[in-house]
């Protein structure tokens, strides 16, 4: 089953910087607003250059709006998570997450196999992007071809708020 | 089967900065002297300062005692392998090469579950170090644990050549 609006965020452990630091993304999202954006890879052109740094760069239009925090999720360790961050400038912005096993990824049904394009044969998450208030997702716009750059970019999602 | 000296590299295909990439393994070493390490992860602590730094600023000696390549690889995107070479200044010394789906890493009986240690459920390589001549390894030093640096140092692989 495919995440909707009106549905609750799962209650799933991510990881921040270190595999020992443990985020649950439910506790981080009840009584605020926040953004989630989901990308098939860290370190990918696509996400690198056409994606992420929209989201970085709205951060204070986000704010005017009244969301607390915007978080970046992709199916890699902790450690590549943090360090993608680090190139892309996110600190204090974005929070890198790192969604390693895919939990977060599968309970929301946004898993795909992402094989030819990455060379590797886990499964990784489609592109997205969400805004949830209180931990209920209010605004969803998920890539139909999983990777593209199109309903997802933060420009629709920054004007539909 | 753990791979042992004597033996054959496995004819497989790794990727070098993107995914259309493809370098044969074995034909990247035939009728040469090559050094291979393997690495748990791209961005790990141990990894980025421990271990793969010493190859890289060996690369002079290791040249001078004939070795005509070195390459690091890991179970990680080609990618992830391209942006951390970068972040190391591997460039021209240490070819990343990526293991995306571990094909190489299983093919020398290498793999080993990381997910306590790097969040993840991927499995990934354990730390070894390799001298191979035409495509034959002739040393080879694996870490017992699969990820501390001790046998598997620059030092003791150049000592050995």
């Amino acid at each position: 089953m495919t995440v909707k609006c009106g549905d609750k965020l799962p209650n799933v452990y991510l990881h921040e910087n270190t595999p020992d630091s443990k985020v649950n993304i439910s506790e981080l999202a009840a009584g605020k607003k926040v953004i989630i954006v989901g990308v098939p890879g860290a370190f990918t052109p696509c996400c690198s250059k056409d994606f992420v740094p929209d989201f970085i760069s709205d951060c204070g239009k986000y704010k005017s709006k009244g969301v607390d925090e915007i978080v970046c999720i992709s199916v890699n360790d902790p450690y590549v998570m943090a360090a993608w961050g680090k190139d892309l400038n996110a600190g204090g912005k974005v929070r890198m997450l790192a969604d390693g096993n895919g939990v977060f990824t599968k309970a929301l049904g946004l898993e795909k196999d992402f094989a030819d394009t990455l060379g590797t044969s886990s499964s990784r998450c489609k592109r997205f992007s969400m805004y949830a208030e209180d931990g209920v997702v209010k605004k969803l716009f998920v890539e139909p071809d999983g990777h593209s750059v199109t309903c997802s970019k933060s420009e629709n999602l920054l004007s539909q708020l």
